[in-house]
């Protein structure tokens, strides 16, 4: 049975509260995501969460019920609450009915299965959490495993990742690894490295793509530095055929990663 | 001769600090765009601000120094002023150096000359001004000559939106219309309308599209509606090879406009 909370002093208010600080996320191993789209996504995915809210004055959604229903089976906490509470959770003025607040997900490399798809994802550096969260969704729709984060990336967690991602953080592997880890673990099996950079002289058309590719993308502002892009088994561009010269990094990834989508569906 | 300003009381502030207002914006046709690159990028574009501020405590900038100058003579004002009034002006901590207040663009379909350029993107009630800003980025990487708005949609002008855009709404045309006079418009001479949908029946890579092609992209939350759909002269869908199935329409717009980009360079 759910528990009712109204009180904004309640501790797991504010314990949930402060989720939304990195340090908070990390030291207690939790994260929030915000929505009904994207907690039945978890669930479709067969992740429930450890705490799950809802708007108890709301009429209950037919998929949400079902991910009450299993949130207690499997031991988590439900709570039914008001749209005041779902506010200072979440911060947001108009705040979505359902938040759930999920254990953090292993991130080691050895979590990793390389033969499990045919595209992996790799951001070097990359500092903006909604261009992770769009990565992490065009990754879902090209089919790629998941997103290695090298470097000091944004973190996947926030809630800015999570609500760009729509869901797709919980259908992709995420791992975070040091480069010369990440370098090591890759060389250790199959895996064409592929980067894309401004100064490539190939064009992203002009490769063909093997299986697993690691794909990767550098930081927004800096690119690939040189010693990454000394590493890859190819270095592509994009051309630009405008005057600013630049894509914005999840757009660009995008872009490469449904090329190999396009050539393996024509090889198959 | 730069004039400097560094009280916040002073009355060309309080103006363009509520430039983050869109009703502001309007009323007085301006809009603020921040940082070398971009202010830089808008000049290449042959377009200096109306009024001109750089932080006078850093050393110029070779490029600024020329901005400086051809904002003088072109009759524009700059300012000399000091880091917090920058942080007061864009409303972020670390501000950049250098803001730019620039005259409203003419936003008409009329200033649209269709036969400049292979590709024009159409956004129809995109509410994220974030998007807004990479599709013009994105557009200008794919030789696109510019972005028609259709119904409610994020101002480009906003500050996140120029700032997604990085340069790419100075070298690209932006027009506004409701649907019915864009159609109207687009049926009165040439050009391939190309919509974007999960629902369409039509693999994005089984077209051969026409110059120019109007690519539309539809809302972020509910897509097209069926009426814009159904006026379009070919409705395509980029494969969806995960679970969660969507990408973020700034992302799906680029994937279908470098496909676009493929074809027409295979025939030329």
């Amino acid at each position: 049975m759910p528990r009712t909370i109204t009180a904004f002093s309640n501790p797991l208010v504010k314990q949930v509260r402060g989720l939304r600080d990195r340090k908070n996320r990390r030291r207690e191993g939790l994260f929030v995501a915000e929505g009904l789209r994207i907690v039945a996504e978890a669930h479709e995915a067969g992740q429930v969460p450890a705490i799950l809210f809802f708007n108890g004055g709301e009429e209950i959604h037919p998929l949400l019920a079902g991910i009450i229903a299993d949130t207690e089976a499997q031991g988590g906490e439900v709570i039914e609450t008001d749209a005041d509470i779902l506010c200072k959770l979440s911060g947001k003025d108009n705040p979505q009915t359902v938040l759930g607040v999920y254990r953090a997900l292993d991130t080691s490399l050895d979590g990793i299965d390389r033969a499990a798809a045919p595209l992996w994802i790799v951001a070097q550096a990359l500092r903006d959490p909604g261009n992770l969260g769009t990565l992490l969704r065009s990754g879902d729709a090209a089919g790629a495993g998941g997103l290695i984060l090298i470097d000091d990336c944004a973190d996947p967690l926030s809630f800015e990742a999570v609500r760009a991602s729509m869901g797709a953080l919980f259908t992709q592997r995420i791992a975070a690894a040091p480069w010369s880890t990440f370098l090591s673990w890759l060389r250790a099996g199959e895996g064409m490295l592929v980067g894309t950079s401004l100064d490539a002289a190939t064009d992203y058309q002009a490769v063909a793509y093997a299986k697993p590719a690691f794909l990767l993308v550098g930081n927004e502002q800096g690119g690939l530095p040189p010693e990454y892009a000394g590493a890859c088994d190819a270095l592509v561009k994009i051309p630009m055929l405008g005057k600013a010269d630049s894509l914005n990094a999840a757009v660009a990834a995008a872009v490469v990663a449904y090329e190999m989508v396009n050539q393996w569906r024509r090889a198959s």
